[in-house]
């Protein structure tokens, strides 16, 4: 398979070194990696064996990486508005393109670019950071769960998964993407916007019963939001403690990719994880009051694009 | 008039080298500042001139101190643990004893050791920060609202009213200590929090539109809290405003007390500008829920003591 990697952060990195490792033609975009990874190759180090691929496909620009049978995005979002013109010269007419990007809406823009029956999304459960240039660190977890933008677990989706999961990436095709993409917000709201807001990884804010609440009743306000839309299937109760309680066993000290960035004195993603959201949710009627007042402090420090 | 000084930070410092200046026998508490006092007097500046006192009254433990006629309180509330036991010595039957301590609980901690009747409270409108040991730099506005602990305008508060003003910090007697204690809140649970949480100073979060409606919505959220008390009257809408507007003008770059407390590593007056208002206010069915989310914020900073 064609793979076009668009977005060589972590996650893009990690996930195109598992697809290319299974023997698949994985051409990245590169940006700050490329020197190191055309010359050197890439490493990932990994809890279920470190690895390394030594030849590479690395391109600056995807004008240059031909049509592929997969677009793999994984950009962060406050590009998003150079996204389609980044994608199209990728895209042909049976190109599927999936967006593992966080939060809400980057489905949308490529619909409205490239036609909605292109368009697949996904989310991936996993701590991953960048190293030096040319390693990446797979840190916990690792899954992804994906769907079409239009909803329905099509053959499309289904034979996608097979491929991640032949790949060793443990991968579910998935009913309703709006689902699994609210449900990853439950986690990303608090502790994106809490851990890059106080320089701290989640333990921190989990080991004093004060923030402790507030933390569930940020993921409390998210749910509500979520079960707003009209899912398939509404989010449980249950989901909050489980998410807690995974968040307590593997990614306490987890240094999430919105910490990061503010350490990198990077924008942070705060359209796709929270104005849009907020938007959906006021929309169905759900005013979700803490996650507001979490944006605001975080839009506080950031500098005018 | 003999008048004892317990707790000689910025305000206490402040408005004791006033009443000295003015020639009444003023006795501090003092401890980081005590070597310098006592060897070189106490120094103000202030934008209405600066002046010197070169021979100021020291003390390094309250028992040494006499009885006196005014007891003035500005120590920090997290050490009101200590508080009674630390006043008690210069506390006789005609003591008046004026706490200008922040936020709620001073008095009613005061009275429960010394009886209701001694116990006034009050509230100043000032920016002022300590300098080097010996210095206190009066930087904006300087007046104090003050009343009787049971209310009403009692001869003893309007002579003492009178005795500031005569010193040249103007100071009016109120009716209703409660109402003016909130009103200090409406300032106080915004600015000292966010200041402290992000090492910022009030104007940056009013530069902002999303972080300008968050101390707006505080702010509701605290005249909510206060108006549910009872207070002889409500506090209005206006007063937000006029607090915002006034802030934008005098105190931008202010950096509140609390601020201060945590880049010096000391803890902050999370019980009295925090825990006890939310209490009070969940006491009469008002849930201020962006105030609950600052102070966990907060608190999960906190070392434990």
């Amino acid at each position: 398979m064609k793979i076009a990697v668009i977005g060589s952060g972590a996650v893009g990195l990690y996930y195109g070194a598992r697809l290319k490792r299974a023997g698949h033609d994985v051409r990245f975009l590169l940006r700050r990696d490329y020197d190191a990874i055309t010359a050197g190759g890439l490493t990932v180090t990994s809890p279920s064996g470190d690895f390394h691929l030594p030849e590479v496909k690395g391109y600056r620009d995807t004008s240059e990486m031909g049509e592929v049978d997969l677009a793999l995005v994984a950009l962060k979002t406050y590009d998003n508005d150079k996204l389609a013109e980044l994608v199209r010269p990728v895209v042909g007419e049976r190109t599927a393109i999936l967006t593992l990007q966080n939060g809400l809406g980057n489905e949308e823009l490529l619909a409205e670019a490239f036609g909605a029956g292109l368009v697949m999304g996904g989310i991936a459960i996993i701590g991953v950071n960048r190293g030096e240039p040319g390693t990446v660190h797979h840190l916990a977890l690792g899954s992804i769960r994906l769907g079409e933008f239009g909803g329905g677990r099509s053959p499309r989706a289904l034979a996608l998964a097979e491929t991640f999961n032949a790949a060793g990436v443990q991968c579910q095709a998935v009913e309703d993407l709006r689902r699994v993409r609210w449900e990853k917000l439950v986690w990303n709201v608090p502790f994106n916007g809490l851990c890059a807001l106080l320089n701290r990884t989640p333990g921190f804010f989990l080991a004093k019963a004060e923030s402790a609440a507030l933390v569930r009743a940020l993921m409390e306000e998210v749910v509500a939001g979520a079960n707003a839309q009209g899912l398939t299937e509404p989010i449980p109760a249950s989901f909050i403690t489980d998410n807690i309680e995974r968040t307590v066993t593997h990614t306490a000290d987890y240094r999430p990719s919105m910490m990061i960035d503010r350490i990198e004195g990077r924008p942070l993603e705060l359209d796709a994880i929270y104005r849009i959201p907020l938007k959906h949710a006021r929309r169905h009627g759900v005013r979700m009051v803490r996650v507001e007042m979490l944006l605001a402090l975080l839009a506080a420090g950031e500098q005018e694009r």
